[in-house]
């Protein structure tokens, strides 16, 4: 596999053997009260329990251990604010490789302490899309890092789709597998894997409808940038690219939305009925079942992330 | 078994295979972030994830579907504002009897809906042990129900003993066994299945210095009362019966006490780092390992249940 090519299902198997190590085989829970709550029988993969907390382990780990020797001495480096630059730092130190990591001022504070806690080496920069890219391109320029993009890198989807190998040996065949949105590398991964080992699945990427720029493009004839997003699920701000694009409209059936009100009630409902920690963003898939976006009597949805702030749940007034 | 005997291993496996259709194997969960923290290796087994939240579904189911038919179709009764109520409830609806169970006026709403929504008939009362039992008393009379007493019960001592049983199979042999003390149900069974599984390994009890009297039995000559407990580990507010202090006294090593503020700190370091939701109770063996009050290199913890009131997180400041 080469950067500008598309990952195929070998590509995951592939990245299943080569990350074994490296990450956890997550559970997988269910409630009946829970399935009762949303009106079909729900089965979580609990990726909010993965190493540093997110699916993110997955591609960062794929990404870094696939890179040659010569490659990775000069370590990886990437832009993000959020579990991806967790993520990445932690795969770099496995490999005992530095990474760099460029976060906008004023992140949260908690990203900055895991991505500390890895050892990612961090560059400060001014907080738009232009400035984060122009960063990272200096400090590929400067330390020789390859640069390992959250979402539109192959390696990193074929990270990201090992979720489903591991879960297709869990649990039975669903008839819909439901996966929040952002860049859609999460999206193109599970895609990929489902249409190998699920024909039958309906495979619906839910998104935030105040950041809805992947409803947008799938739906609609070109890529659509994303502008000025709204949403309390920080890690579903972003946009897809036009690789996550292309491999949405080959494998996925439908991208939806959701409200904010039904992305609280669903985060609530999981901390109350599953008894797991998630954040915003992977409570996602839940709304759109709340909601009613999308149905099916055996669902199966990847719980991406529990790296929630817990100093300020959403459905706790804050104190002024 | 009868009631005035006391549980014997055969009676764990007999439990076992009793609760087998009604309960889930709860999954282990571990974190080397939280491990390093601990300055342990602890592998945390998430009863927390069990049926109703909580591991008083297993020595409720093993005391109802023990019950011969003719004792059974009066039905159940308890008293109870926690966990064993909405166990019992869901244990007898499993059943199909009726359960009659006695709540404190003024219990949490959230531990009266659980008992609503498992079909249990509530009977108020006034908020004193005295109170509670007598009105309990009173309905066994009239209704004919059995009364399945929390912890001071052989077949619900031998239910909680199956936590081990399962985690036996789970995990390694680990140095030291930590769980939380209430009444001492579940440290009863859980030191019995420990000295035939794993002979070689620690049982303490940790206990809310703040609620102490398990403690003070166990040390002392004794069975001393519970006296005006105050802690927020609302499952601990409990004193042992004679039985399960005999029971501590024949199979566990020590029984020790944490402070407010380490259960406080426990409960929000195992939202943070394991990313599963724990009620304040379930912290408290957590809590001795911060504090220091139990050392060893390779620890197993019970962490008892899920109920938490997600309104009012601890460390999160109520609004006036």
């Amino acid at each position: 596999m080469s950067a500008d090519v598309d990952p195929q299902f070998d590509d995951l198997e592939a990245a299943a053997r080569r990350i074994e190590p490296y990450v956890r085989r997550t559970p997988v829970l269910s409630s009946p009260e829970l399935s009762r709550t949303l009106g079909a029988g729900v089965e979580f993969k609990c990726e909010n329990l993965q190493a540093a907390g997110a699916f993110k382990s997955r591609g960062a780990c794929n990404a870094v251990f696939a890179l040659d020797a010569a490659a990775a001495a000069h370590g990886v480096a990437t832009h993000s604010s959020g579990n991806h630059a967790a993520a990445l730092a932690r795969a770099a130190r496995l490999r005992g490789i530095p990474s760099y990591i460029v976060m906008p001022r004023g992140a949260a504070r908690i990203k900055r302490a895991a991505v500390e806690a890895y050892g990612g080496r961090i560059t400060e920069c001014e907080p738009s899309l232009a400035a984060r890219e122009s960063a990272a391109a200096e400090l590929v320029l400067r330390s020789g890092a390859t640069l390992v993009h959250p979402y539109d890198d192959p390696w990193v989807i074929a990270g990201q789709g090992t979720i489903v190998l591991e879960l297709a040996v869990q649990v039975a065949a669903p008839e819909l597998v439901l996966v929040p949105v952002g860049g859609g590398g999460l999206l193109a991964g599970t895609a990929l894997a489902c249409r190998r080992l699920w024909p039958q699945a309906l495979v619906i990427g839910v998104e935030p409808a105040g950041a809805d720029d992947a409803c947008r493009s799938f739906h609609g004839g070109e890529l659509v940038a994303q502008r000025d997003p709204h949403t309390i699920a920080d890690g579903l701000r972003g946009a897809l690219s036009a690789r996550t694009l292309r491999l949405a409209r080959a494998n996925v059936d439908d991208i939806v939305t959701v409200s904010e009100d039904g992305i609280v009630a669903a985060m609530r409902l999981l901390f109350d009925s599953l008894k797991v920690v998630v954040e915003a963003s992977a409570a996602v898939p839940v709304a759109a079942l709340l909601e009613g976006r999308a149905r099916a009597t055996r669902v199966a949805v990847i719980l991406t992330g529990g790296n929630a702030d817990l100093d300020t749940l959403p459905w706790i007034p804050a104190v002024r």
